[in-house]
């Protein structure tokens, strides 16, 4: 048996999420089926950085699994993209020790979340961004930004059904808010994240944005560690998966 | 009664074409759809430029019906769009006379075709431009194009199964092709366009951008009028009708 590490990209449009489910199209399920033709039937279960929720993108997930096949490395890529369906894209093979990880080894998650922020909607964006009409005060945004990252108690940014187990403090190493023409990009880099809690400060930062709050209101809402001190969760599909790091890299 | 023109984008992915069939969401019946609503079960007829084949975009298609509403013109374009599902956006509507005749008075059509021309397939552009692998030779195609300007019997570039009625002799104004980064674009404005003209068309120039055709021969296929003398259809998903020009305009 060989561990493998894969890294992959999903439009997550047509998919309910990325982790199997009982009813709806899922990303794990379009995996584990191409794997399991690929091993003449054997089931093979794929292991995941983490799941993304239904509409959630991922530019780089990344998922390991243990195979008995003797494929040439350079052969993987070609072999699954032939036979994955045309959202979801291998873009790296690796063969790793039985040690690696996909989800207990990740020392860093990037998230990037895009708003389309213009006049009027774009029937060609509206799957792939979420759309704002409004001016959105980007400086101010800016400013809210700096108070997320450090070390912190992210209980006000959990979803309150979430079932988390243990702490939710985190390690957020970078936020950022950039806007380029009509295209607003937050980018989140940090050790972990809890569930929809990307979402939820992005929900938070546009209503600073619109002047609803004050950039400083994060500082109060991370010290409340109260859900419903934060803003509304922002819809699913402007959010990315864009990266993830392993000690291995 | 008023007539009303009003032009609008549609993302073609989920729809099967335009025009209303039996079976399949189509973009003609999702209007008349909403006419109806807001006409209080009135059935009101539309009438397109022309149609769109399955899985084709438009960044400007142009229809006309008559109403009897008496909604200020600047509020038609918000209850329009507050109402139709949002992979259809109307970008203008304006009053015109009731000579105006949405598909008898064009007077030139604009198509593009997107091609994602990349080493890597990218899922986030599947479903609006159409991905080549393979290196292609630019400037062969843009010597091809120049064959295809003029007015031309049209025959071998018009699929077979067309119905078309009359001559097919068309006016093509401009035709252009131009590499940006990994996008290849190709513009194509006329008189007016057979039935699956633009998607033979391309499909032959792809053929000379891959070597198997030299430039030169788009003439020959011209003067042929043999279908079967060009090249492929290219697929629906790389093409929008862009922009339709009336007299009135």
């Amino acid at each position: 048996m060989e561990r493998i590490k894969c890294t992959f990209s999903y439009d997550g449009t047509d998919f309910s999420g990325y982790q199997i489910q009982p009813n709806g199209r899922t990303v794990q399920e379009e995996f584990e089926k191409t794997l399991m033709k690929m091993h003449k039937g054997t089931p093979v279960k794929v292991t995941a950085s983490g799941r993304t929720d239904r509409g959630v993108h991922a530019l780089g997930q990344v998922i390991h699994f243990d195979s008995y096949l003797s494929i040439p490395i350079e052969n993987w890529q070609r072999a699954l993209n032939a036979m994955l369906p045309d959202d979801i894209f291998v873009k790296e093979v690796h063969k790793v020790t039985g040690s690696f990880h996909a989800r207990y080894g990740v020392i860093e998650k990037e998230y990037r979340y895009f708003i389309h922020n213009s006049k009027e909607p774009d029937v060609f964006k509206r799957n792939h961004t979420v759309f704002i009409g409004n001016e959105l005060d980007i400086l101010a945004m800016k400013q809210a930004c700096e108070h997320i990252v450090g070390t912190h108690d992210f209980s006000s940014f959990c979803a309150a059904n979430s079932g988390v187990k243990g702490d939710k403090i985190r390690t957020i190493y970078h936020v950022s808010c950039e806007k380029d023409v009509d295209t607003i990009m937050f980018r989140f880099k940090g050790s972990g994240f809890l569930y929809n809690m990307v979402r939820i400060l992005v929900g938070t930062l546009l209503e600073v944005g619109r002047g609803e709050r004050n950039p400083t209101d994060l500082k109060q809402i991370l010290q409340a560690k109260d859900r419903s001190c934060a803003g509304k969760t922002a819809p699913p599909q402007g959010l990315y998966l864009w990266n993830v790091k392993y000690e291995s890299d």
